[in-house]
């Protein structure tokens, strides 16, 4: 398996993603190929004591796309940059899969424009998978690649959600929650009101509406169905509330003593804590919809987050996302679910 | 002063409201009017060792409006309702301010029907005050108001959250930030960028985009505007942020003897700390943009909670808030700021 790894538009400098790519690479025996700046590429494989090898390959570029580009412009104009080169691989499944803590904006537009959708399937849907109180992983689908969204699109999120929970993650008869601002049927907005109808009349477990406030603690569905406008604001304000409350215990432990031991003794419980929550930490989230394995990773990841991402696009060849999710989707009405 | 506060409609039964009431009645120094069921409220009272006199009084009802109901059918419906019959009051001026734990929709309907929008303001807004790290409360409108918003709502929305932190809370020169998916300012969906437009063109104080992971701990803004949807999912989303990760400690913690004692020792920050961050102690959040003083309180509001409810009404009266919010509004272009 060859996975494509865009190390040139991350918040962390190269040398950090190059380094989780070789550890993943290792780790799963798998060939990664590195998009972005050769001669970066090759000094970062050389500070790892690594070479350039059939295992650890470069795909030279010479232009990369910044954080800050506007997405669709950026992809047209930077023929030769790390992101579009890559994109471009995967089409030509000169790569099995494509990795990138890029500009999420342009991953979105050049996947859909250079990989191209599935049949059917009217807009890609970012699927993140979000650590809850019971141990369990609970999907929440679209977290930003569509911030427009019609009812049909987040139907077409539901069925790709519910696709990648049973056939990727290995959840049996996923149950699916709309994002919403009370359990009633009569809450949310007129788009809110369309989806719910569609769900309803639909194949899918609909278990109704789902609120922020409880999908955590209670996890009352396997995946949680919304825009990528609302999905993104979700996912960011849990980041928000999680480390101001950290900031907070921090503050007040340090206040006396008492505190300071306190916060010694529990260090080990905050440390785990981090590491299940640090949402730069968790893995990639896979673009659902587009025809090839792309998976985008948090800005500011590390080698670490780099690694699991890597990881993420594994498990998606492994299971042939893009295959799984095309007969998934279209599939939901003739296998009884 | 008289402060009327609707005991039927919230999840704690009304005793508990009606403690509530009573506790922020003598410490005010202020009549407390209770709208509801007569024999429940008086028995109530008499459980409390007081009774029925001037400073508190009963306005009879014989009907409630549920938290399930459809909120314009509730209001239009249920003509004797504590909901609707202290809104009346309120109109008539004979009760100076308006509060209730109960159903969100109703509250808002029934003020917009009855009460009536001063004038020039399109449609009211909720605004809540959220603590930060800082120790600085952020206030965010809108929670919940309206769901379906146009650019103009949204522009509306921070014109009386800058009135409302500059006259009611003494913010001086409230800098005003738009939530969205990313600080650019070609990030977000087509209102947002309407909206962009707006602020950056109008007399506030306007510092950008501004995300979920950065507010509570860098408080970037003063007050951060966004459409009722939104914000409610912020907020509910915030809550249930900070209540997984309680639960994830607590877990953490109890699996062995290190952990039970570092919990024990930490104790006093986590008690302090669930004090500040309680979602459901949270005063109330006034209703801007209606023509007499509503405060919307939790609807898991227990006696503390109702008794900060009341506080933030007796503030609101105190500071005038329509006539302050009709004036804030309209001398924004005039004041230089």
């Amino acid at each position: 398996m060859r996975i494509l790894l865009d190390v040139m538009g991350g918040d962390l400098p190269p040398y950090e993603l190059v380094k989780g790519g070789v550890a993943a690479g290792r780790r799963l025996g798998i060939d990664i190929v590195f998009s972005g700046a050769e001669g970066v590429i090759r000094s970062a494989l050389s500070r790892l004591h690594e070479r350039e090898n059939s295992k650890l390959s470069i795909l030279p570029s010479t232009q990369a796309i910044a954080m800050t580009e506007p997405p669709v412009q950026a992809v047209r104009k930077k023929k030769d940059s790390s992101l579009v080169n890559g994109l471009v691989a995967l089409k030509k499944r000169t790569v099995d899969a494509f990795v990138s803590p890029g500009n999420t904006g342009a991953v979105v537009a050049g996947a859909v424009f250079i990989v191209g959708r599935i049949a059917g399937i009217p807009r890609p849907g970012i699927a993140a998978s979000i650590p809850t109180v019971s141990g369990r992983e609970i999907v929440v689908i679209d977290v930003g690649a569509n911030v427009d969204c019609t009812p049909e699109h987040l139907l077409y999120f539901a069925l790709m959600g519910a696709t990648y929970a049973r056939d990727v993650l290995g959840i049996a008869d996923p149950r699916i929650g709309l994002l919403n601002i009370g359990t009633e049927r009569a809450k949310g907005n007129k788009v809110i009101h369309r989806v719910y109808d569609l769900l309803t009349d639909g194949p899918l477990p609909f278990a109704g509406n789902v609120e922020g406030h409880h999908l955590l603690t209670e996890r009352p569905v396997d995946v949680v169905v919304c825009d990528g406008f609302i999905g993104n604001v979700f996912l960011k304000t849990l980041e928000g509330g999680i480390s101001a409350m950290s900031s907070m215990i921090k503050k007040g432990a340090n206040r006396n003593l008492q505190g300071k031991l306190g916060g010694l003794m529990l260090r080990p419980v905050f440390f785990s804590l981090r590491k299940k929550l640090a949402y730069n930490r968790l893995g990639g989230a896979p673009l659902l919809g587009v025809d090839g394995s792309v998976v985008i990773a948090h800005g500011r990841s590390d080698a670490l987050a780099i690694e699991s991402a890597v990881d993420v696009a594994y498990r998606a060849v492994e299971s042939r996302l893009n295959e799984t999710m095309a007969r998934g989707v279209s599939g939901w009405d003739s296998n009884g679910s």
